[in-house]
């Protein structure tokens, strides 16, 4: 198998899952609970918070576990629903679908909710932002980097806006979310200084198990949703400490090794960047990718372009039967018929079907990217 | 150690949980992903879903994977909030802290919350259900097993008088929910026959790892929660996999040899309630649990009752040196001041600081029992 579908689901790091595992058994117990075997559990919840929060900088305090990186981008957003004056939130057109899907439900509730454009090459400025909040705009998010085309957008540049507008502004502040999900572990973060407000994470793209994720919160939030008290009030119910602790030992790993494999992952793109130039009818998305200056506006770790001939379905299914994996777009947008962050970067509607996602990882080899150059070729030309 | 928590949560099935993570190993992917290895996790966790529903005698389109029970609680109560018109709810004053905290939400915005009240056995009966709902009233629940006095409710009797009512009922029929976390897998419970429209359930009372439980619907929801479309658009996020197969391995045990489980269960349980009846100062909650003949009202998993001299808190923490758990109440509680269900059985509001909980898995022996009056005793005198 070559596996070039990281964005979507890491490869697991199975040795790390099996010691993390171990260690559940031996805290197995409720970490609400107040005996021995519940504090056993409680300190080291605890612990994994605290070797969590080491790794980015930031106070335990902060991090709130969750069951993923939608829970984590939904707790600050449906916090605003606690209001009792009414609102408008405003998200870039470049979100993934844990946001884009849940906005409608929140616009059939009668909420205004305001589309932040990106440019053409999906970067969201801060210009953009400012000239799309409203008066009453409590909530802003724009994704850190993007899943699918994998832009690193003005993040820090957006925050310091926010923030000077907000000591202009007249009532409640603007909230500032950032999905972070392709960003922490995979490229620097520096979460305290960026500014935001809060921000997501997915353990599972960073070879923890599925099911796991954490929220920073860098000020404090009236949860809409409730239960048993559980992470300070923010999100309800048993904790998950398997996954808790897998997602530490995986976090570490990644973070400790990072500048290792950020070297590797910008050498392998470059080379998977260029062999595609060379093959005819590749369109980058966004266009500006091909251009080896541009290099650090993107994740090195995912990238997405389109061929001229051949449906982006077909040509998985193609190299899915040769042993290589990789996607169409968003795994969780594959049950939605339309990409509105393809429209939004106004890729051309023909082009749209015939797009395909390239996405690396820690263990990806030059051998796995020549395999699939050459795989892709060969698919190619049999059209 | 001697544990008697596993109503907080069960001892872990270590050989289960080994099975489930090594064959989530080899289904690492993205069950939404379209390559093989996206195919192969997706056939993972539809078989998963198949054997779980089997075992219940439901269909698998019925089973939703959530992150856990309170989750399963939330997913059919806040679908309410989709609907255009104002509406009630009702829920009964027993049931689990997932529902009472998120309610006072629900009631902050403005939406209506009925009180089923119990009697003072903490039974709700299908006529209280009845004379508490009214015209308005869209949503009911009431929790089939308690999860501190470990009462079994009249559940296909609430569901019979509902179905009645609603075909009477000129409008939108009522819905009625109720949370199985300490139901399935530990007693018989006929999902299909019992006429609910959905119910909840969590993996790690039964031996699974924390943070995987399901929603069984009997009826199509819009929920209000969403994202990527997972779970046929009632759950988003990517599938706890891993979790999954552990859940279906540790529902199929449960299941499996439930009548046996049952029986050693209810054999120590009544060894328990006649060991403690000896001792002084003993008043069981409900009170009429101590009676033989009501052994069939209860879970015999869990119990409840105080003691005349000293705190739960303090009772807990002398057998907790001894190496012995239980706890004074629901682990999910641990963080609230009082106990609405305690106050809404009309226990002496003196004996509520002296109530403590004792719940038994498949592995207590009798032994285990025997040290914990012992060390009961020893400690009551020493005070």
């Amino acid at each position: 198998m070559i596996y070039l579908d990281w964005a979507a689901t890491a490869m697991l790091q199975e040795d790390i899952i099996i010691d993390a595992t171990k260690k559940a058994f031996e805290t197995f117990a409720n970490p609400s609970a107040k005996h021995f075997a519940g504090k056993l559990a409680h300190d080291a919840l605890e612990n994994s918070r605290k070797e969590i929060a080491k790794l980015l900088s930031v106070k335990a305090e902060n991090i709130f576990f969750t069951s993923g990186g939608t829970e984590a981008n939904h707790i600050p957003l449906l916090s605003m629903l606690n209001l009792k004056t009414s609102f408008s939130i405003a998200l870039s057109t470049i979100e993934h679908s844990s946001f884009s899907s849940q906005i409608k439900i929140l616009e059939n509730m009668g909420i205004k909710v305001l589309k932040i454009p990106s440019d053409k090459n999906g970067f969201v400025s801060a210009e953009s932002v400012l000239n799309t909040i409203q008066d009453d705009t409590v909530f802003v998010s724009v994704m850190t980097v993007n899943n699918e085309t994998g832009t690193i957008q003005s993040i820090k540049e957006i925050a310091d806006a926010l923030k000077k507008y907000n000591l202009e502004k007249n009532g409640r502040p603007v909230f500032f979310h950032s999905d972070m999900v392709q960003a922490i572990g995979k490229i620097p973060v520096d979460l305290k200084n960026l500014g935001v407000d809060s921000a997501s994470f997915s353990a599972h793209k960073i070879g923890a198990p599925r099911g796991i994720g954490f929220l920073y919160l860098a000020k404090n939030i009236d949860s809409f949703i409730r239960g048993g008290g559980q992470e300070n009030n923010i999100r309800p119910g048993t904790e998950n400490l398997a996954g808790i602790i897998a997602m530490e030992y995986a976090l570490k790993n990644h973070i400790l090794n990072q500048e290792e494999y950020l070297k590797k992952a910008q050498k392998l793109m470059s080379f998977l960047i260029e062999e595609l130039k060379k093959i005819d009818g590749i369109q980058f998305i966004p266009a500006c990718r091909e251009n080896i200056d541009n290099a650090d506006k993107f994740s090195p770790w995912v990238l997405q372009f389109a061929n001229a001939s051949l449906p982006g379905e077909v040509l998985l299914r193609c190299l899915s039967e040769k042993g290589i994996c990789i996607s169409t777009g968003s795994a969780c947008s594959s049950k939605k018929k339309s990409n509105p962050r393809l429209q939004a970067m106004q890729v051309d509607p023909k082009l749209q079907k015939n797009i395909c996602r390239v996405s690396i990882g820690p263990t990806t080899s030059i051998d796995d990217i020549e395999k699939f150059i050459k795989e892709f070729k060969e698919i190619l030309s049999a059209f």
